[in-house]
């Protein structure tokens, strides 16, 4: 397999900027979490467990890093020990509450990370009286959906990872095979072939083609099928990969084959209208009218696309009502369906990277219907 | 590999039982979000995403679960369909939150699940202006902890496929190696071998043996290492493996062997120990006991366990200060360690279930050290 990557190594400026736009939106101290939000502002990938780990970050005063003890040598020598921030452990009797609030000022208003648990915002809350807790997001997502070159070739080496599982789908694919027996095979290449963790794995057969968001049941795949495959793991340096192709086992139903037509110009326009200055309604809307025309508008469900990065979903969405901008380095997918419920559905995922001039594909199989032949 | 189990069926007992508890509590609805309460509670297992999807169980009325539109066919098709509960799907331009608001009663006392994400409980506090939100944590892990035969089962099957990844270690182990490459095949073994997710790889090699929560690092491992390798993962039937051996790359030091030996007599200590009534602290202070007495107690930075089930994490916690009673049905770790900080460490770490005369052993690979010839 190939060697896993190293994580990145992560600018200090990230959390100068972070705490700048915090100042701006009126926020004292962002208080963030193990997830996504903590990893790309320190480096620090811890999981996410009920002992408290939390970054704190004052607008005026000295970020640090509150760690349980037996974490602690792990913090140590995560990227987060290179960045100006004093890591503070705590022992398992301790309240870590307690001690981040002993150094946050009286009734301050703080930026929680998106999903940080209810637990521990209740925590915080029961330990900051008078305080007033905000979301982060809005702070940290203007930061984090604009990658670096750095995070475009993270997301390049995912893509790419996930493609090569795509291409080994023949392997797996069998008529009298069930959905779960061939998941299984595919969520071990995702990591053969350099995932370090395996994020989802939607097959759906048949009629479980028309379900956008099906995983996995018992149903033995049958000769004609179209078959639905959307799977996506996180590489070691933390970035995430999603890609949807779809199959046909032997040739499937005339209906299907003109249905993915349509679909697949949609995808094609979609992607050629990829350029800074679009915005995210106007993007949607190019594969939605060429599928509404067609007579499938009713039947594509769902937004066209979601940025990803360390997160698989995040910003920017690409959906009706969003005015904001495309700008290079925002990493989104292009991921039009149409769904016939009860007899079949296709769609087709790539990832894109907005570039000054127009947009990359990071996902590079054929995005035709593959037939394998029984 | 071996077939992946089906998703467990679910008693509608279950939804009752939390209703009852949420009643006594003084909670008027439990608002329950992706993640291991909702798969305990319906057996749907839904990714957690930034679309809402929540169970919302009100003490006085009827149940439904709100699931955004594109993921209506797969909560129609899992478990939770099953069960007499109404699946109310929303699509991407309507607000859910204010969709569940307007079923429950103004300034309703919530119980929002321990994990659910800060963006969803602010969502929820904003539609439900004047209501009370508190944790339905307590609720849920009462009945959580307590296994059913059919979920002891599927702990032990977890189990076992954590065993047979651990059995396979010499295959990896090998001086010259990275303990990013060893983790890469851990990894995939660890789907290979019954898991569909990979929760956590840790190889601590020489001195990163001491770091108790270590991950991965480019160590290359060198003769005489101590290795601790602490794996886990999440079978189909969503069932949480979690079990720690000791590894060494020829003979380690003598003072090595001494520590295990101690380590080795604590937790054997500590397993025998098993049975209903003995409370949680006094099971952590069996293995503690003998830690310190040989002059190690310091070394020892963590509670001796922590429950298992749905997530690798849960209650009944075995530590100091919990006068918790086991009983038969709960399913904890049993993990002392030591750790001599810049030198090296052990940790051995069972899984156990509560039974009515003693515990029984889920993992069963030797818990000697085992020294792998280079």
């Amino acid at each position: 397999m190939p060697a896993p990557d190293s994580p990145l190594t992560v600018s200090p400026d990230r959390l100068r900027q972070a705490r700048e736009s915090a100042a701006r939106a009126g926020i004292q101290a962002l208080l963030i979490s193990p997830g996504a939000d903590l990893r790309y502002l320190t480096g620090y990938h811890a999981l996410p467990l009920e002992r408290l780990t939390c970054l704190v970050l004052p607008v005026d005063g000295e970020p640090f890093l509150l760690v349980p003890a037996l974490e602690e040598p792990a913090a140590r020598t995560s990227p987060a020990a290179a960045l100006d921030l004093e890591i503070v452990s705590w022992q398992e009797t301790q309240d870590p509450y307690a001690l981040a609030a002993a150094r946050l000022p009286a009734g301050a208003t703080v930026g929680v990370d998106n999903h940080m648990w209810a637990e521990k915002t209740m925590a915080f809350q029961a330990a900051l009286p008078g305080g007033r807790q905000v979301l982060a997001g809005p702070v940290l997502s203007e930061l984090r959906m604009r990658k670096s070159p750095q995070e475009v070739q993270a997301l390049r080496q995912a893509g790419a990872a996930i493609d090569r599982v795509h291409s080994r789908m023949a392997e797996w694919l069998r008529v009298g095979r069930s959905e779960r027996e061939v998941g299984a095979d595919i969520a071990e290449a995702i990591v053969a072939e350099g995932h370090t963790r395996v994020d989802f794995v939607i097959v759906g057969s048949g009629p479980n083609s028309a379900s956008p968001h099906h995983e996995l049941s018992d149903r033995v795949l049958r000769p004609g099928d179209p078959v639905v495959v959307d799977i996506g793991g996180t590489t070691a340096a933390g970035y995430c990969s999603d890609s949807t192709r779809c199959y046909a086992l032997g040739e499937p139903p005339a209906e299907y084959r003109r249905l993915y037509e349509v679909l697949s110009r949609a995808q094609q326009a979609q992607t050629a209208a990829v350029r800074p200055g679009i915005t995210a309604e106007e993007l949607d809307a190019v594969g939605r009218d060429i599928i509404t025309e067609a007579g499938y508008g009713p039947d594509f469900v769902h937004r066209t696309g979601h940025g990803i990065g360390l997160q698989t979903h995040e910003e920017p969405y690409i959906v009706a009502g969003s005015s904001r901008p495309l700008e290079p380095g925002m990493a989104f997918s292009v991921e039009p369906g149409i769904y016939l419920a009860g007899r079949y559905g296709a769609r087709i995922e790539d990832i894109l990277v907005c570039t000054p001039d127009g947009g990359e594909r990071l996902n590079r199989t054929s995005r035709e219907l593959t037939v394998i032949a029984d």
